[in-house]
């Protein structure tokens, strides 16, 4: 934690900055400090502080060694947190406050504004100290993904022709916390069928049939990074149909891992993906971007893999990467891995096989 | 859902606005459409949109009936959905557009800011959008609340002396979700013995142990409304000093709720329960407000229960009333229902008992 404080101390020195207040869950995260709300985290040049309420001081006084605590007692004062930021600024004879544009309400924002310095807004800058993932970060993914792949495969072996599509979900969220996952990293997805063909459709109580596609897409947050997996089994053989779909977006898939480069442009590996996917006659099929970085978050994590993107990827990047075709009516595929690069390749961090995956039907 | 329109269209004409635009999922939870980051609702005194990019449009053909769908491409034309947005607010001669100052982030603010229409921030008016539920809501929140109470009864069959918080944790999880549940109202609190004294703990691997509290505060989301409940159970009879808190947290949380009526000031109402447990000497242990709203989020629905608050609690009103005593070292106790104001009176909604609750040692 140390280090992530001196990483942003230097992002205020480049940014001639006095002090970053990190409001948001990610950046906390991040920093491996509380995540409670009503924990704030004020990082000047020379000193790092947690401004917290009562509820938070005993696991603070156990917990919390690199920054130094501030309590403040707003249901017996009445004031906010930002009584504490202001006296630490005055200290501190701070002149210029950053917050986090992508994280800050409006009306934090306005109550922000009264204080006695200059506020700058930062958003992908705030990300951009993320982007690039330590040692030990890819060592917490690959801890966090391998638990995703043994979730997937025990869940595996409980479906069954007619179980509903929130059980599935059920036993996903089961065998994820008690692998000690802190929590989903969103919604899961379980969807089959012609729902498949919703890319975020929620589980329902549609039960599940033979040789359907069942999609699972989920992850996990385990010691603070999260996971991001997508797989599509069977209960029998797949239908034709589905088959051509699935060998499609495999493809697809393959030949954007083969893209995810350092050096190469983030637009250009969507397109790399889309292409194949766009020479069968599906592109308008796929209706999403290729990726998105994952880390202490699943959204709001750079890089991002879509034809906008302009990012060069870089050795420590780590990003999803799920193309998905969609046909109303019919149904889905969407496979997705989550990928680090390492010494210039891009690495798949699952190792859930991504050729069909055949349930017995019983 | 036609409803939900016409109370916010209410709300346009007496804030003599031209229209809303709805960016929060909690907004979008309590309007019934869709829930994705990529869906924004915008209602005009006349009208309403809902404007989405390509991945939600087969499930928005299915299931979106009251509003008016507008389909933006943001990944091919490289124009978020404010485009849409203001292409809408020029057909219709737009304005003032309100936006949700407390969901609204700076950034997306200041793109905001760029359309031709004066912007105006709503915070409180909006959750007071909310405030009193209608009977319909309250239908759904018990229904809510009796699956709480059913998963709760489900989880302590599981509970073992030795068993993990987090075990526990997933036992939760697994029960609420297998009942149709969505997703959890907010991360599960498991903690035991002398860990239950961090009033919003997360389960660890700790080991549960005979004699000692094992609190459990939990919620779910069933058809976008989340409850909230906390108890604490023991394997074996409580030692001594956990009963004393134990019947303290008890008596002002019995007091709390007869406190709870139409016509009541919320400060008035954290009041009387706080002074049983200042009475006996407690006070400083119980650090945090009484209760808060319940609806459609868990936080961020009024009415708020602490000693700065003056709203006057109203027949419909839902909220949460949980003291709670935290002894550092120690452990601590805390108790929570969620009630509904109704013919004057505060009715708590939840089934499970408030006596101690013991579970056999095995």
């Amino acid at each position: 934690m140390a280090k992530r404080i001196e990483k942003v101390q230097d992002f205020l020195k480049n940014q001639k900055l006095d002090a970053l207040l990190i409001q948001s869950k990610t950046m906390k995260k991040w920093m491996s400090t509380m995540l409670g709300s009503g924990c704030k985290v004020l990082i000047t040049q020379q000193h790092g502080y947690l401004i917290l309420d009562g509820r938070y001081i005993t696991e603070a006084k156990e917990t919390e060694f690199d920054l130094e605590i501030r309590l403040h007692n707003p249901h017996t004062t009445g004031k906010s947190y930002l009584y504490a930021v202001e006296n630490i600024l005055k200290e501190e004879h701070c002149q210029s406050l950053g917050v986090e544009a992508s994280e800050v309400l409006v009306k934090d924002y306005q109550k922000l504004q009264t204080l006695d310095v200059d506020i700058h807004l930062f958003d992908e800058e705030i990300t951009n100290l993320r982007i690039v993932k330590d040692d030990s970060e890819i060592v917490a993914m690959q801890k966090t993904i391998s638990l995703t792949d043994d979730v997937y495969a025990k869940v595996l072996q409980h479906i069954r022709i007619g179980m509903a599509e929130y059980e599935i979900s059920a036993l996903v969220q089961y065998y994820a916390i008690a692998a000690g996952a802190q929590q989903m990293s969103f919604e899961t997805v379980v969807t089959s069928g012609e729902r498949t063909a919703l890319p975020h459709g929620r589980p329902t109580s549609r039960k599940v049939k033979a040789h359907e596609p069942i999609m699972i897409d989920f992850g996990i947050q385990y010691q603070n990074y999260q996971s991001d997996m997508t797989r599509v089994c069977f209960i029998g053989e797949p239908l034709p149909q589905y088959r051509n779909i699935y060998d499609l977006v495999l493809k697809a898939q393959l030949t954007g891992l083969e893209a995810i480069r350092a050096g190469a442009k983030a637009c250009d590996v969507d397109r790399a993906a889309r292409q194949v996917i766009e020479e069968a006659g599906y592109g308008e099929y796929f209706d999403h971007g290729l990726g998105h970085g994952i880390g202490v978050t699943d959204s709001g994590e750079g890089p991002i893999l879509n034809s906008q993107s302009q990012t060069i990827l870089q050795n420590g990047m780590m990003m999803s990467c799920e193309p998905g075709v969609y046909v109303p009516g019919l149904g889905g595929i969407r496979i997705e891995d989550d990928v680090v690069i390492i010494d210039g390749k891009g690495v798949p961090m699952n190792k859930t096989p991504k050729d069909y995956i055949i349930l017995e039907e019983k």
